[in-house]
């Protein structure tokens, strides 16, 4: 396997979610500056998957911001959403754009590089430089396509041990996530209770409800409707274009809140003064959608869109414990919860549920439901007010040792 | 225009909005019995959309239930949702189903067809025997596709104006409808103010907001990604029956809510005991989505479904006045204006918001909201709840004269 080779890394554009979701993109470099990925080799004698599948080796991509101390108790792991990657922070040499998290890590901010060091890493299953079906397979010189094995969040987590393993890092100081990294959040602290000291889920789920399962169905089925697609195998053609920026264009929805569309675009029309009454774009929220999903074709796999779903459709933590209170019986790490009040994707009671179950198994757990217009998206744009919560729950967590 | 071709009428599955929402279909004839459909042609001269295009002359598909009295006091017209068509009571002859309001049309129902005399029209733009983009082209013996004029709610209602005419009746005594039938129940009020008694609008918006675009573009774009949509010629092919499906999936997840979802499918997987791990159906709600989006290709015609949509997207009651209010400074009638707990897609506050206007501009408006897990599919399924209501308000509306 090679980790070189990736299908979704021509742009920087791997935020966690929507496109340019900051109403202003800064204009310069600062921060943490410029930063590099890097990938390593696990598992040289090929991982198990949650499947039964052995594979591998399988590479990781990473980034880290920040310098170990020496007694290695100042990790922090943070983990992207089903679009984003391992470049959460600063910035790639003439992108033009810093890491999903940018708001949110760097020297002063919440994940406070001069205090802590962030390591983020992109999954596997994805198409960000670790192992995914984009991966060349070195027997055929080709994608692995669908003959790389289904992934589950529990795989993910899995692979991320290794890596902060491999950076001699026993216990983390704290795991954060929003969305599907909520759920890597959640994972962790139940799969790894004594490697975790602190777990901060934002905007997520401990299970994929059939209202969640029915969207993703149905951009992936999106997908599988493009001829282009061909079973998963599009190698040297462009690939199912049409069908994944309708499957993106369906997700994209979920993102954003009502209201939040209504302040946004309302009724608002494209350039012509009046209704085109034609089939063509009538309304700027109709041409919004089409950007965000033809711009999505061009940085992401439709193979790993399919993968990364499946995933999140998979997920449910509870499924081996008689209840999720019994899952979180080993866990001793206190929780933040984060939710957001329009976020429908995730809605606030199925965050609340979590922190529910933590102290029901007489865990520590605070919840915390910010009032936000922005929907899902919130969890990326709304650092104002999450920052000084994470920053206080990371100092408490540093201290208490 | 030749109105006896429409391109969705091949099974009798024309119910409002989801396949088969009744968990226990009839299965022997009662109420009404067997009805048929007529068809009457209407502007000879042609008819002047609301774009301005002149084109006809228009063919209108509609059925009748009970008697029209001496007065001709005592009709009411009926409006169909997104998918359905005129069939909206008794049984067509060696169909599986009744109409899709069989529940509340019929001798002793809500819609009591021992009193009352019951229209119901196929809108135009749509596939169920009015004229529309289906329609064949006397010139060329194909169809219409995109040649067909673009239809808005007021060109509907417009026609129905000149079908209820046709009938010899220049007053109703009410009008009542849901979802995109809830719209044709507000243009009434507002375009023919004088020719309205009293107005039953349900599960329904006064304009269409920018998440209700959304859903409706991405279900176009779906349709439209399909090459075999071919710029809405596929005559004599099978037409975008993937890019339809993916579209019908996509609408169907906004008529059921979170709740309902969970009830019905929570996580429950289908035949195999364990995940598939694989991109093949596991969970029943994936391959119930699937199947409605299946279905509805086989009944319904792609480019119809691309016009209706974008006429539920140009609706905006309010745009040709100062505000709402002013809309209904000429509308006297009373309204009954009744919304479902968990539907999304028409929230109660849009249902509400049409009540408050109705007021503010002097007029009488009940507003109920109904307690229900259905989503908006409720308006079809939550009868016993809507029954008393609505036949108390006719009662009182013909009693009022």
């Amino acid at each position: 396997m090679n980790a070189e080779l990736s299908g979704c890394e021509k742009e920087d554009l791997a935020d966690g979610l929507s496109e340019n979701p900051m109403p202003e993109a800064k204009q310069e470099i600062d921060g943490l500056g410029i930063v590099k990925p890097q990938t390593v080799e696990l598992f040289p004698e090929g991982f198990v998957f949650e499947s039964g599948v052995q594979f591998g080796p399988v590479h990781v991509t990473y980034e880290t911001y920040g310098t170990l101390n020496e007694s290695k108790d100042n990790a922090i792991l943070v983990c992207h959403a089903l679009s984003g990657g391992a470049h959460a922070a600063g910035w790639h040499e003439g992108h033009r754009k810093p890491g999903w998290w940018d708001t949110m890590i760097g020297p002063g901010k919440s994940f406070d590089t001069d205090k802590y060091y962030v390591v983020s890493s992109s999954c596997i299953g994805s198409c960000y430089g670790s192992s995914g079906p984009a991966s060349i397979d070195p027997n055929t010189g080709n994608p692995y396509g669908l003959q790389f094995p289904m992934v589950t969040i529990r795989d993910m987590v899995n692979v991320q041990k290794a890596l902060v393993e491999s950076l001699g890092i026993e216990s983390l100081l704290s795991i954060a996530g929003g969305s599907m990294g909520g759920m890597q959040v959640l994972e962790w602290t139940v799969s790894y209770p004594d490697s975790v000291r602190s777990a901060i889920p934002i905007a997520t789920t401990w299970r994929h409800s059939a209202q969640q399962i029915a969207f993703n169905e149905v951009a992936r089925q999106a997908v599988m409707a493009d001829p282009a697609w061909n079973h998963g195998d599009y190698h040297g053609t462009e690939g199912p274009r049409h069908g994944l920026a309708v499957g993106r264009m369906v997700g994209h929805i979920t993102y954003l809140s009502d209201k939040g569309m209504e302040n946004k675009f309302g009724r608002k029309l494209q350039s012509r003064e009046k209704f085109g009454y034609d089939l063509s774009t009538d309304f700027e929220v109709e041409s919004y959608l089409q950007y965000q999903g033809s711009s999505f074709v061009d940085r992401f796999d439709a193979n790993s869109f399919l993968y990364v779903t499946k995933a999140l459709d998979y997920f449910n933590l509870g499924e081996r414990f008689e209840n999720l209170a019994d899952a979180f019986r080993h866990t001793k790490c206190p929780f933040l919860v984060i939710a957001f009040s329009s976020d429908w994707l995730y809605p606030p009671y199925q965050n609340k549920s979590i922190a529910e179950f933590v102290r029901r198994a007489g865990g520590d757990a605070t919840f915390c439901e910010i009032s936000s217009d922005y929907g899902h998206d919130a969890f990326l744009l709304e650092y104002e007010q999450q920052a000084p919560m994470i920053s206080a729950f990371l100092e408490r967590t540093a201290k208490r040792g």
